[in-house]
């Protein structure tokens, strides 16, 4: 299996506090506002038994999965988000914006957790499939993210929870992902303010929907 | 990672109906009454998270999993199992019996669900890296199996409610997998009686404690 590029299909990237939700809002209002049906969706999650693996993945009450459990449940999770949710939608017509996709396990479970690179692409190419056509890095750093997503005052779930030098290796991984495919990622200085961020973002969702035409 | 074979990791494998348990029952007590400790798991669990796992695999009032979640399921499911509770115990001396193991994999997801097998030997070495000394497999006529699980009467999860077809395959990829591999596997003829099959499983046992001291 091969992966395929879905035009209408555009994801959200980006660590603790990165300010996704509020983009998230803009970029479906956006498409509803020109007649588009918008899928907004999330990641690890997007069906009922994936909302069901998040619960074992992220619940800092349960036993915690091995990096290599983490790894696949992640992509069972996706796999089943993949055939139930995503492609009906695409299939339709609709667009799709996922909070998180691939590329999170390339930053968490890879460059943060240790996950071999090249295991990923394989789970990629065997249980996924496809690639969004547009992806927007939302980039800050750390302390500042973390700064944000504690201010939320939500407790942590067990990846929130780890320490500092593993979201330092989060947005590492990220960036290399950027940079290995620069036509796919847009990278936002989400140190800028709400509305700024929001906006550079809209802006290349409109060039999307013009090449999606 | 290259895989392990542990001389006092054994498994038992087989359809539905094949006699698991009390051949599983039968070993226990062979370790015990020879005074070693003797640790009896089940596949897919054998860890709290695994469990959980297990009833997202197996409850069929849950939305079925797509066959690559299932897939990355039972081996996130398995590489816990193999974390938390069988290499702890290999590795204190203890011997493991575990009902059903990677093999299973090969049977159910691979030759029935139609799994790649080189997928699922990439997912055995990235993720479980070990295998058993001794697999004894029940291998029992599909139609005399499925009766005698049926007549158990409890209600069939998700996987027992498959189609004979499934099941046929399920044994044909068992059977595969004992040819493939002969010094480990040994096939029992579980049509015979409980008992037989019982002894028949010792003597495998007992050969594979000699071997193993």
């Amino acid at each position: 299996m091969s992966l395929r590029a879905w035009p209408r299909f555009v994801t959200l990237e980006g660590g603790e506090g990165a300010g996704k939700s509020t983009v998230l809002a803009a970029l479906r209002e956006e498409l509803a506002a020109r007649g588009f049906e918008a899928v907004c969706t999330r990641e690890p999650g997007g069906t009922p038994l994936a909302e069901r693996i998040r619960e074992l993945l992220l619940d800092p009450r349960h036993e915690p999965p091995s990096a290599e459990a983490e790894l696949l449940l992640m992509f069972a999770a996706r796999a089943q988000h993949v055939r139930e949710t995503i492609l009906p939608a695409l299939r339709r017509g609709a667009w799709v914006i996922s909070d998180r996709f691939t590329d999170a396990s390339y930053a968490y479970q890879g460059a943060a957790r240790g996950g071999d690179p090249a295991f990923i692409a394989e789970l990629e190419r065997r249980a996924v499939g496809i690639v969004p056509a547009l992806t927007l890095l939302l980039d800050v750093p750390v302390a500042l993210g973390l700064q944000r997503a504690r201010g939320r005052g939500a407790a942590a779930d067990r990846i929130e929870a780890e320490r500092e030098e593993f979201f330092e290796r989060v947005r590492a991984g990220y960036l290399e992902r950027a940079r290995g495919e620069p036509r796919r990622f847009r990278t936002i200085d989400a140190t800028q303010p709400a509305d700024a961020v929001a906006a550079e973002a809209l802006a290349h969702l409109r060039r999307q929907i013009e090449a999606a035409a």
